[in-house]
């Protein structure tokens, strides 16, 4: 092998995306076996405490044995390396959520994970989370805090925080995590990566622990927006098996992706002046604000909205009786001995019985209200971009605050679900910290291909280097000439 | 007066459908006046219990006055009288939801309302109800039970139940109820007329006293389902100040509303053999049957389904935590003194407390499934069939057994709201007793105008007297040359 060769070689390896990975194995530049090899005995090295448990090199073999007797062409994902939320059933792997003495060996695996494994993709494990998904942290597990990509001395974000991590390391291409309150686009943020948390009910929850049931969403984290468009066509399927499933609506098909120059047509909707909030982070404050600039910049019409019924049902999720539904999720193994959850799971859900029913449907009647002042404001807009979080922590200063902490990084995340509203997690440049800042663009219900195509349009703009990588966005070849590519100040 | 103009006169009070009316009106033939005066008076004789207030002989000369300004032919309802349900508020009288120690005094009428009279129809009053519109047998009130329309010894069914008998005597032309579990289509079938319980939120709810608040409908009675869809089309406004209202569908606007030879393309399903309940009433059984032989006749394709995952939706609303609604709807006032309630009121109200967020949520997952069951079923279909209600009872019978008589009215209604369905009850036929019995045709959301124009289809093939008045139903002017006329044995 010459230098050249071995520089490429690396080059490939370091370029996780499904395109360039793609590219590789049908050029015959990489061989499946030697990379997912490599790939997981990264994984088993990770000293993130991203994985809860990966694949035996036997069971990857035989993985890899199956996938072998299908040509590479035929299969959308041949090969690629995925992470799997540890509250999402794989078959070859205990489900633990973040609770050993919970764990269960689930007979086969999550509706998602089965579709993206029947489209070619490799599983190399389970990632770490936030104990019953319960938290936006990454710091609530037996397992360990997963630390940040960038720099581990801060959370990566949860309860998605082991998938995350795992994506913006390069350990996998993409991942899924779950999302109820913001688990799928908080780690998201912290690490530099994309996540999408589809519209409820697009991507099945058969065979993932609810968190709560009526508002969970299955989430894909990934280095590009394309990425994630290709990952929900395959995976977003109506399943009859799940009672919240729902088809996809006509409007909202693959043919609507569509990011070329998109954001000149869109009008914006940006949080009015006194309702964004930073927690004290100017740097924070200046990057969104630039990356407002960006997007006008870019032709979109950006308009100064009231923020207030978004942040009013927001505080309904957990000043409210939606935290029953943990506690029905979980209720069997709860009431046996409550002292098996970490503490703080513990007192989260066992607040639960404080609610009663008369109080669940004045909750309801009060989200409903807030519903059609926030559809309204909606109407009026394509989208809303708010920051995804208003800044980050440490490790340390979580453990030293775990509930207020939490609560400041769901202040834009926790009221999407509640509104049944779609939301992409987007990059959006690097603090004075260095840690990477990131922004939302959310919409209705069925506005996922809209969103998609605004974040890839914007993804291409900004041009930032990927995850925890440092590499460049590799150009995806299917749309790679309908992006219009602008620099933003 | 000629003998001959005499009886013109007469057949033209006793002919209260709104099409007989408003052509008097504008012949001549008969005085806006003089005609509302009689039939208020008539109102205030009344011996049915129908009525917990009407308007005064002042309040009539006042809207009156207001309506000679505008000509006849400007006002689709002009001077069309109709009653109110004493749970929705005209702004001329108290509204006590049949509960004297509750009763207020509304600023403004309720939503509904206002389009009516704006449409120049004129209130006479407040109707009897089960208290809190808590009951489908119409016996649980101060004011007295109401007596069926038709033998005075039978219930007249409820909660709707002075609205119901007030059209069925030809008191008024139109009457408004509401609907949580049955209560706009039991007393119709109980009194020989039509009962439109449109989609969940066509009909605003504001001004309305809340049962349950996420499941109420107002819902229309008339003698004629040509009448209904008028009604509709008029009362029928998205409101902002209702979180639950929704705006119509585009493929259930007026013009959908088609009855010529409507059934003959409609696959219609009905209950399979073992799963439809009479109660020991072999009348009802036979006339049920011969309304389905009637349907195929029309050219209908009757289709047996397994009913079982709707009665399962239907028991959960009394078994599940629904309940809990209609205390959250009265909580101040039921606190204070729940024996200012009836007994049975106070007795099914007060059980709200039993229910606990936790089994809220759990029961909303119940329903959920059962709803993916039957849309399901229903996606194979254009809409169901089933008896209204399995049999009647008298009055004297409810007293004697008030809860199950109660729940047996329920069997074929209760259902309907949890799962989000449009229903409309048809006449039907006559018991051996000499009672009326009835049909209901339902179907998905927004399924009105099929529904409408399916009843409307039906209504002239039986051509069964209207209500109690034993008056032919008279062709209506907008259709009647559409509408395919086919005798069923």
């Amino acid at each position: 092998m010459s230098e050249q060769q071995i520089i490429d070689q690396q080059s490939i390896e370091q370029r996780m995306t499904i395109g360039a990975l793609q590219q590789a194995y049908r050029s015959g530049d990489l061989k499946v076996e030697t990379f997912l090899t490599e790939k997981l005995q990264q994984a088993k090295l990770d000293d993130n405490n991203i994985w809860i448990e990966t694949i035996s090199e036997s069971q990857l073999k035989k993985m890899l044995k199956q996938l072998s007797s299908k040509p590479i062409e035929s299969l959308p994902l041949y090969g690629i390396p995925f992470a799997i939320k540890d509250n999402i059933d794989l078959s070859l792997l205990a489900t633990t959520a973040g609770c050993e003495a919970y764990s269960y060996q689930p007979k086969q695996s999550a509706q998602v994970v089965q579709l993206l494994m029947e489209a070619g993709a490799i599983p190399l494990g389970k990632t770490n989370l936030d104990q019953f998904a319960t938290g936006l942290v990454g710091v609530r597990s037996p397992w360990g805090a997963v630390k940040n990509s960038v720099n581990p001395e801060y959370i990566s974000g949860g309860s998605s925080s082991g998938s995350a991590v795992a994506v913006a390391k390069g350990q996998v291409s993409f991942a899924l995590g779950t999302d109820t309150a913001g688990s799928g686009r908080v780690p998201a943020a912290l690490n530099n990566i994309v996540g999408l948390k589809a519209t409820k009910g697009l991507l099945s929850c058969t065979g993932v622990v609810p968190a709560c049931k009526s508002l969970d969403c299955v989430t894909l984290f990934a280095n590009s927006v394309e990425e994630l468009n290709q990952l929900l066509e395959i995976s977003a399927q109506w399943d009859e098996k799940d009672c919240y499933s729902r088809p996809n609506s006509a409007v909202n098909g693959d043919e609507w992706y569509q990011p070329e120059n998109r954001l000149s047509s869109l009008k914006i909707g940006v949080p009015k002046k006194g309702q964004l909030a930073f927690f004290g982070d100017s740097s924070a404050q200046k990057l969104f604000a630039k990356n407002v600039q960006c997007l006008k910049k870019a032709g979109a019409e950006v308009i100064s909205i009231d923020f207030q019924p978004f942040l009013d049902a927001a505080k309904l999720l957990y000043e409210g009786p939606w935290v029953a539904e943990r506690y029905a999720a979980i209720e069997e193994f709860f009431v046996k001995d409550p002292k098996q959850c970490l503490s703080v799971i513990e007192t989260i859900v066992g607040g639960a019985t404080d609610h009663s029913a008369v109080s669940t449907f004045k909750a309801m009647y009060r989200l409903q209200t807030f519903k059609v002042e926030c559809d309204a404001i909606l109407d009026e807009l394509d989208c809303i971009v708010t920051p995804t979080v208003g800044t980050t922590y440490t490790i340390e200063q979580v453990e030293a605050d775990p509930i207020q902490l939490n609560s400041n990084l769901g202040y834009y995340t926790n009221f999407m679900n509640l509104l049944d509203y779609a939301a992409i997690a987007l990059p959006a440049g690097f603090l004075d910290s260095g840690l990477p800042f990131g922004i939302t663009l959310f919409g209705k219900a069925f506005s996922d291909r809209l969103l998609l195509s605004a974040g890839a349009q914007l993804q291409q703009i900004n041009d930032f280097p990927l995850g925890a990588t440092g590499l460049p966005l590799m150009a995806q070849s299917a749309h790679e000439n309908e992006i219009d590519i602008a620099v933003c100040g």
